[in-house]
């Protein structure tokens, strides 16, 4: 785009502004004119692709087969499980009519489509035989939220959502949590962000669920994102919509399931993660595009604009390259780079044409090296991306466990999470405490980790109510 | 499934009868709860993964950027091109509430993206330097049609729609043939189907079009189906939209467009195409399961099981396998997976564990052969699959061809149409005289072909008026 670059407000000045300039400079969205929705551009959608592509990968190995369940729900369906979508209720967007003609019957656009695929399952599962079904689906769903924020919470989101149904509880919980591994594993390997695997606290767990698990990522301004969510349903689905199966002793039994999802919210993890006052940093295997080169007065120097193109040929056999060949002027073509997160950028100038040399430049570092242009640079440049993505996991993950501390005190525990800290405390799990803690210091059970993130007191009292509990519940302001 | 297997139609039998059996047998889809949706079952949805991954490549090697619009569209944006939308409006899903509340404003659920697309390019493009811009988007949509048929016509349907504006009108007409035929090439590829491409007559072009390209496909019926258009616009949308640029002399101009798309009714035409008594037969390279491995009493013996276990890890090293390892019997199994298409199918009894050789046989020509499991397997399977994909498009193009005829004699046209035929007549091309044509025949002009498929008389008149014209045009009956 033409468009003048504008300043970003510093990180730490005002990290909510800091967010929206870096994805309006980054060219992530625009604002749809239906309200709080969003505009995929190029950049933000095509790490979308990356995510879905890779993370659809993982499944597929796990036996998942995608299906495709239609937008609409109608009315009679959801009276059904009221219960369940009580919660959505206020937010459904509702077709009454179609081309000026009042329905007979509503829909409502799928918030999440629970309703549909058990309505499935119901149809389909007859014996022992038909399960597992281990259906996933890529799809657009729509909330009317009360506020929204880019990519965070918008009125239309795209997703993944996976339902299960399994013959046994056991083959269900386990794949419950090797989902959420998954997840954990895609999110390092792939986002260069570390997370905290844990299980939700009966207060914050998905209410039709019986176990609730979670990732959740620490942002720059040390808030908790909720990543992702694995839920074991047990039987509390199959028995609303009798999902029944005949077993090996032909006897009915209630099937048992699992759902489990991620969003387009990731996009605004990896923002709020690595991004800095330049804007956005893209982890190398989700950027759509992983190297820019630059022509420097390209217009002004045939050979410039020779070389440049030789380099680009060549490296678009191994990585996702563009070329900025316009009559721009330097500084300015490097400013753009970064603003959109180009893992890495290649600057080639008329000194470059010459010696058949690029200069590289990091975005993560801004370290730059010369090297010669030849068959090595594949290596070099892969090198990089290995050194970019570790970099930036081992920065973000670096400082989450700086900022996760343990304590017994209440006290302690309120000025910490005043402080901006992720705070490990032993907790009852009593709802009503949960409660009061969040009105006190705004923070929520993030959840209770697998493994303890850092070293703390393993036998203790609840901070709240001095029960004896093993339990250690990580608390943190939340997005 | 454990459920029994039904009787199909004969094809020639009971055309529409068929398909529909082939559809429920396959497990393709089943109905929605809303009026006329489908849900995408496993099998369908799996086709319409390969068709959009490998599509997607194509796109990509032109420079097409993938983004994501909103599924919704305010009622003030859709007044501004009331024109073009007049043929969706009695199709248009409108959002009047949102959870129980009345909206200040009515919603349409998207029956195509134009206007969001337009309002997009109108506020981001400033100058020759923003251009071209080509987008393409992968998405739902509906459009409430009276009557519905899976795949072919639905009321939610997937499909992706581009959208292109360029500084250089010969540049935007240049792109849309190109798309034309990536199409074209893509079905040829992927689907093993023949296409005929060509422009469509001022009647049946896109009226937002300035012209509209097709690829016309012929089903086993001798019917013909639309699978593909690309529109060059020209500058129709843009001066709606008021989309201009500076160019390079700084003066405003407006810019040139064009849109293109394929849906999910290219499950449909594979069908239609491909399939027979059996039920479908899913070209290899867009198959979800290209080779069912089928244990023959394997619960009875236990070599069997790990002889086929073996022979599946080896061959998932290169394909998409499945393995039926159920207590069924073979009849069972080797019907199953006829039925759902699957290319090829290997055979695993107590014969085959003790020799250690497979039997292949293939859906397409039924044909078997048993070949020792060593390394060339891989190899031989790789040729079976190029002789499936060859033979498929070849059938259809010797029907495609045995069925299109030419005459310059109106009765005939109207006999060989009665007859099921696709007639090339030379055409005046008159709205009128088109009109004319198909209330006595049922025929439509399907295109002006840009290459004759069978050799006819260049010198004529036509054959409706008489007027001399250089214009050959396909007519036949269509989906």
């Amino acid at each position: 785009m033409a468009k003048k670059l504008e300043k970003i407000t510093p990180l730490e000045e005002d990290f909510s502004k800091w967010y929206l300039d870096v994805i309006k400079n980054g060219d992530l969205i625009s604002y749809g004119k239906a309200r709080g929705t969003i505009i995929f551009k190029p950049l933000s959608y095509g790490i979308w692709e990356n995510i879905q592509k890779n993370l659809d990968t993982e499944f597929k190995k796990q036996g998942v087969k995608n299906v495709y369940f239609p937008l609409l729900i109608p009315d009679s369906l959801i009276q059904k499980e009221k219960d369940h979508l009580k919660g959505f209720n206020p937010e459904l967007a509702t077709v009454t009519e179609v081309g000026g003609r009042e329905l007979s019957e509503k829909y409502y656009i799928r918030p999440t489509s629970e309703v549909l695929f058990s309505t499935y399952f119901k149809d389909n599962v007859e014996s022992y035989n038909d399960l597992p079904l281990i259906y996933n689906q890529w799809a657009n769903v729509i909330r009317w939220e009360k506020t929204t924020n880019p990519f965070l919470r918008t009125t239309e989101f795209l997703w993944q959502e996976g339902h299960t149904v399994h013959a046994d509880a056991l083959e269900a919980r386990k794949l419950t949590k090797t989902m959420l591994r998954i997840y954990a594993n895609f999110l390092k390997k792939y986002l260069s962000l570390p997370v905290i695997q844990g299980k939700k606290t009966p207060r914050e767990k998905f209410s039709g669920a019986c176990s609730t698990y979670t990732i959740e990522a620490m942002m720059k301004d040390g808030r908790a994102l909720q990543a992702g969510t694995s839920h074991y349903l047990a039987q509390n689905f199959t028995k609303v919509f009798d999902i029944t199966f005949k077993n090996k002793e032909n006897k009915r039994e209630y099937a048992y399931g699992t759902s489990w999802g991620v969003t387009t919210r990731l996009i605004g993890a990896l923002i709020m993660a690595h991004g800095d006052d330049r804007g956005i940093i893209i982890p190398p295997k989700v950027a759509p595009v992983q190297i820019d080169i630059l022509e420097i007065f390209g217009h002004k120097n045939p050979e410039v604009k020779e070389f440049a193109l030789q380099v680009k040929k060549y490296l678009s056999k191994f990585f996702r390259v563009e070329l900025d060949s316009t009559d721009k002027n330097p500084g300015f073509k490097a400013s753009n780079s970064e603003i959109h997160g180009t893992p890495l950028r290649i600057e080639i100038g008329a000194k470059e044409a010459q010696t058949k040399e690029i200069t590289l430049i990091r975005r993560d570092t801004l370290e730059k090296q010369t090297i010669k242009f030849d068959k090595s640079i594949k290596l070099t440049i892969n090198k990089l991306f290995n050194d970019i993505h570790k970099n930036l996991y081992d920065q973000a993950q670096k400082r989450m466990l700086d900022n996760i501390v343990t304590t017994n005190d209440y006290q302690e525990f309120k000025q910490k999470i005043a402080e901006g800290k992720w705070v490990i405390i032993p907790f009852c799990g009593d709802e009503a405490a949960e409660e009061f803690i969040q009105q006190e210091t705004g923070a929520t059970a993030r959840c209770i980790p697998f493994k303890d993130p850092i070293k703390i007191n393993k036998k203790s009292s609840c901070v709240i109510d001095g029960t004896e509990t093993k339990r250690n519940v990580i608390f943190a302001k939340s997005y």
